[in-house]
């Protein structure tokens, strides 16, 4: 209820702030018989890890998550399997202005006005430190969908900036630090990062994920369609703007003969419809694009309040991503696998023993 | 679990088809002693209804309401509200070639592989006539908000097909067909609607929400932001492809700072978050668009499958609505005060003596 | 959230007043291409019915339900099915006392205080009709649970008063209108209950239901343990004071060399467990049994307060059950199948898959 | 879903096996700004841990709990509190017969035939070490209505076997092993324990607990009754057969005459319905006891199965208590303590603002 849990069957709920103890998580509902070790979950956890390299915070967390429950000889159980990544390099005790001030397009004002009081360290638990935990989890819902239904969720960074990008080649995704699938344009997208970190200014950016070999069937088809489960794991990551489906906004000026996606017993015309029909999974390829807003934390000085409501100005110090959406990638997966594996077990409750008269195509 | 409930405490169960008996709701967690007549619901349902210009279906449905219970001497009680629109003008009996073949870009196919038996009358439950109970019960949250809290929420065409449109006026938007708010254009779209039908084809559109009056505090920070759960909401309206918070996808071109709305003992500087921050609303207005594909229900010929699987040829006829977007303000309108509302009782439920040190800016 | 749903995959959802239009439900999440018509409901709600024989409240209302969404041509289509049943005989206009003063031992005065406010027509909310809906809901998980499943709920009285009764032939039980299963004390309870109304009294009741042909593996072992959610159903129909499973509190006075059933390759040695180990059903029987009191309306005068707080009197007037345990039967049936239905889905969701090297006993 | 987490607003997620590394829970939508340390919690730890006496089991773990976020200077912030107690003396790696055979009376079988796998390690999950978390969190839940609302929930041993026990003192609960609160009868209690111990047997018990300075408006009327919350929370514990509020199962006997408790200026009469009206608290006592069966856990031999199904005996080896009812106490105070703050919250979503015109009794 108060939103730390996704899910209804396959469900995540995840604790933990910046600055403190350590950052958890509780994966409930997984299947029971699947392999799972620690390593299985720390590739994802090393794919998102701060300081990978010069364009990222340099904020130094080796995320060694441990398993504490759900698993025995190496297998799921289909008890709650419980998550633990300690935090280790908190570093300063010194948080400077941010006890006293508000950081302008940060979460702390909010904060103050809902609870009353907050862990401005580092900004608690609105930091994308959060994170962490959906990728852990995420990278269970994952294995279970690749390994069980063949079912695939790949990201890229579809645009950085004013510099769009294509998916070139998704197997290079992971070789460089720009989660980029076109291995021409890295030159031009370090270059521009180096630019802006001199000017000590942060940029915007756009993350597509694929999912290839979706089943039909998945997705409730009134209010939990399951675009609009996507849309909401996907705008429940810090510093989403947008989020849209196949041809999206593009849409607003198509004309239906041209968007609609025509079938023959081949398949699909197209895919301007992004993978579902009436919410439901069609069996295309899911299409998803999420828009990221640059960073509010920035050298540029902002003009704010204070705890007391007066006028002010702050610096935002410390180690910052310039770019949220150079490691929101694994997240994006992550969010999208989560949904899948949820509606997955969702779908299976009511209609496991369907039998359509129709081939799928 | 099957999707056709909405909300944690503010709840919203809707059933019915479209060419079924009747459409229904039960909305529960309403707070009592707030006066409600089925007046006060008709005035949006007639906002949505069809037939209302020459632009939209011509199926003729007096969407009558009735209260069938929760309501104790023209008041809410604190129990749940039944409420029932018949359905009046199924016409014809005749659904020739849907009941056999699956209409491209529609619900059909996706719903006969997920159960394996659809109700193709009408599209069923997929039709848009299933709107009909989100806007019966967003006039009940929206009638709580402006009452209670001074909270409006207010929606306009702020795109239709090429034509992009101004919030020039928001008292003007009820005074014509499209929902517009710039009177000046009224004669373009009339003009680029009627070019449409005579070419049997249909258009996309967006459509704006502003919610004025917000407090501060609404929303949970990790997985149900704000935002989160109005994309969901958004995202689960039929024809719905994309949906944006603020600056949204044009925030992937912007700086830092640039796009950090500042702030002031007077109040923000602009408003590109949107109205949330962290997840958490601000105090800003809420400001959220959404992309509204093209119907497929178009009278150029498509190709699809028939239910064996074989290639063929449909013609989509019958009665439809050209440009969705031209009904949907009324229905978007609605999702917003349903999330709005159930997020200010969850707020409350955790919150309600809360007191914060910082003055609302 | 306000209470009016249950269940998580196989949903239900009530609304309706004593004396307003109409009681009615949302079933969600029913598995498509179940037959099911009006008929298979009604059944249910005429053994329910008020005005069966003179030891029921004589008001007369056929309780006609009608189906309102969710099915087509006969067969269940996976949507929500919405049920109907209109008040009738709402009777006299005239409240009398019971607007200005609270009954005790009756919901009305918790009422007014929850919600400041309350319809008192015939108890509002708090009637027994409400249960209406559980029998109706009931109906549909009990028809899925013998078609597919060969599992039988079925109850019968197992106490009035002081008069024990023996589960001797449970075919029997709809042959009387006590849901009596020994048809050797049907003239005694006659005997007891037309004194008792003679008194002006009334009495409590024991009703016990066996669930038969159970599948093993139903029930979630924390917080969710199959009698955990069945004690919440029965705990949650009116007038139920206690609930026990197998030995029940019986078995406080046990030892455990006594208590446990011992199994073999033939099966469990005995049941006191009453179906389950560890919160999950093991496949044998489960035995339930509810404690419910007198209804406090009696035509005994009773000490109360009126709606300023003011010591007064109040003799309830009107058409009442003197032993809301003789209805009661049909009503605990459909709590038990609605929670068994779904926990059946439930355990399907995550564990559709399994097998056991070890064979069922 | 899978049953690991209880609550609504206020929610707790547990995690956890008998064997594992840890026990953990996620404790969500704690209002903010309520102090809270470590030792809060342990308090209520140490009353329920192993070790305390002869009586019960010799398995030694401090169950030091730890926070590890959702606190910030001292103060709970709203954000989720995780809470972690780590397994220390799992002891003997030999898990001898519990691995290939299954122990009657025991969850073992179950787990068998719902997951196809299982922790056989002292029990897993269904071990009585997962009531530990159930006892954390139940403590910050009697803090926070203990100091705000000054609720105070309190339990007792009722029964032991075929000794009654009565309430005579409450302040000398935690005086004594047993949680008893009549120390006139502590000597008979150690004689009875001790000549069970010698004949390796065990023993059921009934708990009972009081819950003082309740307001009224608790519980939502229908399916989320307070009585129907309760009694699944305490059906959830493990042993317990049932659960029965005010007079309970004896008001099967009685008359309604005779049940009904009548109201006056000063109060109720009596308290027979055990503290609610129509499934919402009235402001009395709340009043509720539950049956705990006797372990299965005996020296004495038992007739079972093996993994193939074949029959065999076996011998419940290791560290057990000869009654869990008499650990049981916190354990039960700690679920209707979670379930009244939860319904605390539920109410004040709803109904904050209410006002009633019938001054509280």
């Amino acid at each position: 209820m108060s939103g730390n849990s996704l899910g209804r069957i396959f469900t995540v709920t995840t604790f933990g702030e910046s600055h403190g103890r350590a950052l958890g998580c509780v994966v409930d509902g997984c299947p029971p018989g699947m392999e799972l070790s620690e390593a299985d979950i720390q590739t994802d956890l090393n794919r998102r890890r701060p300081g990978r390299n010069r364009h990222t915070t340099q904020r130094d967390e080796p995320d060694q998550v441990k398993i504490l429950s759900g698993i025995f000889e190496n297998k799921t159980t289909g008890t709650p399997i419980g998550l633990l990544v300690e935090n280790m390099d908190q570093r300063s005790k010194d948080y400077g202005d941010i006890k006293d001030k508000f950081r302008p397009g940060h979460a702390d004002y909010a904060y103050q006005q809902k609870y009353g009081i907050r862990d401005y360290r580092g900004g608690g638990r609105s930091s994308a430190r959060e994170t962490t935990m959906r990728v852990a989890a995420g990278a269970i819902a994952k294995k279970y969908l690749k390994e069980r239904l063949n079912i695939e969720v790949r990201g890229y960074l579809s645009q950085l900036g004013p510099i769009e990008l294509d998916a070139k080649d998704l197997s290079t995704v992971d070789d460089n630090a720009f989660f980029c699938a076109d291995p021409s344009r890295i030159d031009d997208l370090d270059k521009f990062m180096d630019e802006l970190r001199e000017q000590g200014d942060s940029i915007g950016a756009k993350i597509t994920v694929i999912v290839s070999n979706m089943p039909s069937g998945l997705g409730e088809p009134v209010f939990d369609k399951l675009e609009a489960d996507i849309a909401h794991g996907l705008m429940s990551i810090n510093a989403v703007k947008g989020v849209e489906l196949g041809a999206g906004f593009a849409s607003i000026v198509q004309r239906g003969s041209e968007h609609r996606d025509e079938m023959s017993a081949e398949g699909f015309s197209k895919n301007d419809a992004g993978g579902t029909l009436g919410g439901i999974s069609s069996g295309q390829d899911l299409l998803v694009s999420l828009a990221l807003k640059p960073t509010s934390s920035v050298s540029v000085p902002g003009k704010t309040i204070d705890k007391k409501g007066k006028d002010t100005e702050i610096v935002t110090q410390g180690r910052h991503d310039p770019c949220v959406g150079l490691r929101a990638t694994p997240i994006a997966e992550a969010m999208v696998a989560l949904v899948i594996m949820d509606h997955y077990l969702r779908n299976r409750a009511q209609n496991a023993d369907v039998s359509s008269e129709t081939p799928g195509i």
